[in-house]
């Protein structure tokens, strides 16, 4: 039977954590990012369009994308989760699996069957600061609080309206917004949050924060002024601090996740619009790794340059581990390749190995088992095999990056 | 029998597309400077020493260069076209392949039987913009317009009197050098030409032309003056906006080929001093991709460090398709790399899988086959035995990477 | 038998080369600097604490580490050098292996016996510019000028005392500065030196010196005054290019060794605070390349995205041999990749294959076996079984990148 799991990142909704639908399986952005980029219309799954439109208009397109990972994942938990037995999903055969999908919704406890199939015991969500967490099933979730917006959003002032409303804290000093992000730790901490998350551009630098400089742009803010580029870079440099000194005083690891472009093709389907950049470099954090050595951060990275910066930072910094394989690295290939980089050299008991980055349950299932197969692979042929690992060596540390680890670095 | 092909990039002369004597195929730089990185002085094959001169001193060279890829495709080519039965080539065997050679030159219509046996069904060609393409024999040769001069060159007096002699136009300001290259457009496509292509070194920016600063640029060039450093950019910046421009007109794909340093070693040998570099980002030509969503864009990249870039960025743009294995990532290691990457998540339909970049017929043969069999291999070991493929699904895939995909894409 | 090897590469002390406990095993610093990482306070291996505390504390560690490579090279040190029969070692049995390194330094000639089982020929020391080399033990060692301080000490006082002990010269000027290099490189010659040696930040530019701006430069260092950056930079290219001319005149090849961030985490063990960083590209050795087409440079770069630069311009510039894979990138997943890259397009005879870096003799085994195996490997799945090479020539080749090539290049 395969390992079990803790799943450290998500971003499944806790209201509505199973597809009700085969649309909601359809329309993760994997499939109309790629049937986009293979030629289908971006307005053709545009969320304005009834979802029985979307839905054939997806399948029709599914031939061109049928040899990527991501279609072997839609495949493998239409045959596992809903005992779709045909190898593809076609016009002539879709509305087989689209009654599977409702059926299915109709169980009891639906979303705790699929996380035990997919043998995930604990899903980490990826929550709105302004989120309300009283109804989250514990059983099953743990909060996780996404500080994207609190390092990056500030001069917003929807975003600080929204801050005010969470913490009762009206944020025009940098005092003020250090309160309101203690106000966040504190309720996130006692709803049982594990840990805090950001997505990071790849030129992002966390230097020393100037609070000086980050009040005045809060101040101008406040007043409504657009911030300069300067002023949003001291602005979120000195939020970025607090995020992490509040990781410290609330003993949370912190889930850098490093190289995203925003927007870089707005004319993409939802969730299809962002990208990475190969640029940048790991030792802009060498300084805050060196700030905060209580701080666990746990490190993913979006390109394959990084990757081997990441496994080396990780060898000789106590307080990094490497984590999962982010989004456009989560292919076999780069999996296989950053894979063998951490386990050759880095200590096993620091190795986060996977997480899903899924919207819905499903998607676990297919994605763990990705990863499980390429784990078993490389501990077969690169430690097994020529000796480096017995069987029962093999096997342990497959468990330490599955379970073992997230467990006790999370503490969940 | 091999899956047939189209060549969409070589650099083979329509007018002598095959070797005529050994001398032919060992000048081929890939031999003449690795020859000469291994210790042959590059004055020993100097275009002005006479070929029977040059051919033995290559030949003793061999043996230092036996390990590569290159010397496998000499010596398949020299099995499979020229019938030659030893393993090696030495001092004492060569004058039996030379003859061979120059045997099979007599043959009627030798290159065409060339590309038969190496199942390439066309071959693209790489055109200069004054070429007369009126003798190309169109049953196996497709022009295509090579616009690195019009980029880069027009500095120089000798290109924009070439421009002048071939379009009539000579260009003084921004609105000549838009007519001249619409006729250069005209011409190419009522030759039947299938795209235009150019290399670019890594840090060029493709950004929103400034047209009054190209016109001042071209102004200055045509009164003889040395352009700055930022003269040259606005120039090159705006020439390539026409060609991008004239590619949407006429409905061609533009071939990027990103990443070559020319002359960084002005010492070796002919064809042998171009170098790569690691530098630059992708992200650079987010903004042409942007604007130009009606062309496809064809790319290469040089280094490997841009290889998950190029697979990501064709993930999500619809205007972006990666192509083949260029130069320095022409190596099975590279290709087995790039080549998964892409697979495992860019959609099938837009992958050119490969082209040989050759300069006479002959390499066609051994190029194309060492990729049908990285392609063979990648398809068996990563897609059909862990049952992510049938085997149907990967010769179609195969069919569709050599031959479906550089069909449709550039209509030939 | 295992083929035999020059070590062309080590930092192992003439003076004690062998281990003479157990403590000068584990001292090593990759196992202390991973120890740390797992979680162990850098305190517990501070060299003021008694080894018989540092001892145990490191054993009751490997449990965290077992699944590194350089557990491994323990493990299969410990077997073969000093008939260790368990496979793991623990708090219950190191006393046994304590003992038999105690045992075996009381043979004779111990360290001959060592490099003997290895199959070591000759081992290159790394020495510093004052270290005297009259003892050396030329049978097995041979002395390499190791030049990091003359290049990037000179600001300070310690560094330009010790030259003028050694060489009778006070470096005030320019002129005393190429007058104590050449002194130091006439004794090393005498002395049987094999060559220079330098390890470079991933920054550094070797550009043309400028001998006025590097003649100030000395002239405020020795009156004691700080250097600016810029200063810095001018007397350490001005310091580099003498390095590179006196290889040139002496006839000796330069070990460029590229790609170290020094102190980057100044908390860590000792050995244990260096960093990479996959920030700028060999284009900066371009120059340099040209300059001095005489001198053969070996060249190992730390960071991987550098590994295709590397292996492209030894494939062009004949005085450029990739060496090696160092440190950070002294792992199997790695070394294969480089290896595989330089095989497949670099001329054989350029390529030397691996170097120890070993402080201790004991460390020569493992590591070099970990070669040998990862190059039988490459060669049987991508050179013999594919046809591109017979078994004959792969075990030839195997026998240059081990021993004829660094026998040959650095003549001995």
């Amino acid at each position: 039977m395969a390992i079990g799991a803790i799943d450290c990142h998500s971003h499944v909704p806790a209201g509505s954590p199973h597809a009700r639908t085969l649309g909601d399986l359809l329309g993760y952005h994997y499939y109309t990012e790629l049937a986009h980029s293979a030629g289908m219309p971006a307005e053709a799954v545009d969320s304005q369009r009834p979802e029985m439109a979307r839905v054939p208009e997806m399948v029709s397109r599914l031939g061109t994308i049928d040899n990527t990972v991501q279609y072997s994942w839609l495949m493998e938990a239409a045959r596992e989760l809903f005992a779709f037995r045909t190898d593809t999903l076609t016009p002539e055969n879709w509305t087989e699996l689209a009654q599977a999908v409702t059926e299915a919704d109709k169980q009891e406890g639906r979303y705790r069957s699929v996380l035990a199939k997919a043998r995930l015991e604990k899903v980490f969500l990826t929550n709105a600061f302004d989120e309300d967490l009283a109804d989250v099933d514990r059983s099953v979730f743990v909060p996780c609080l996404r500080t994207d917006d609190l390092v990056f959003g500030l001069a917003s002032g929807g975003v600080r309206h929204r801050l005010a409303m969470k913490t009762g804290v009206e944020v025009d000093t940098a005092g003020d917004l250090q309160e309101a992000v203690n106000r966040l730790f504190q309720y996130f901490a006692q709803q049982g949050a594990a840990s805090a998350a950001i997505s990071l551009p790849p030129d992002f630098e966390p230097v020393v924060p100037d609070e000086t400089a980050a009040g005045k742009a809060l101040g101008r803010a406040a007043k409504g002024r657009r911030l300069s580029a300067g002023e949003g870079r001291a602005l979120a440099a000195y939020a970025f601090d607090l995020v992490a000194g509040a990781c410290s005083r609330f003993a949370k690891p912190l889930q850098l996740m490093i190289g995203v472009l925003r927007n870089v093709y707005p004319a993409g389907v939802e969730g299809g619009r962002d990208l990475l950049s190969k640029r940048g470099s790991l030792v802009q954090y060498a300084d805050l790794f060196r700030r905060y050595p209580e701080v666990t951060f746990t490190v993913s990275v979006l390109s394959m340059t990084w990757a081997h910066e990441l496994a080396t930072f990780a060898w000789i910094f106590p307080n990094v581990c490497p984590s999962g394989h982010w989004w456009y690295a989560n292919a076999p290939v780069h999996i296989a390749q950053e894979l063998r980089g951490r386990l050759e050299a880095t200590p096993k008991v620091k190795l986060i190995g996977y997480y899903s980055d899924m919207y819905k349950v499903e998607f676990g299932l297919p994605k763990f088992n990705m990863y499980r197969r390429v784990l078993a692979r490389v501990l077969a042929e690169e430690f097994v095999e020529p000796g480096r690992m017995s069987e029962r060596q093999a096997l342990e540390t497959a468990r330490l990056l599955l379970r073992g680890n997230p467990r006790r670095i999370f503490g969940v």
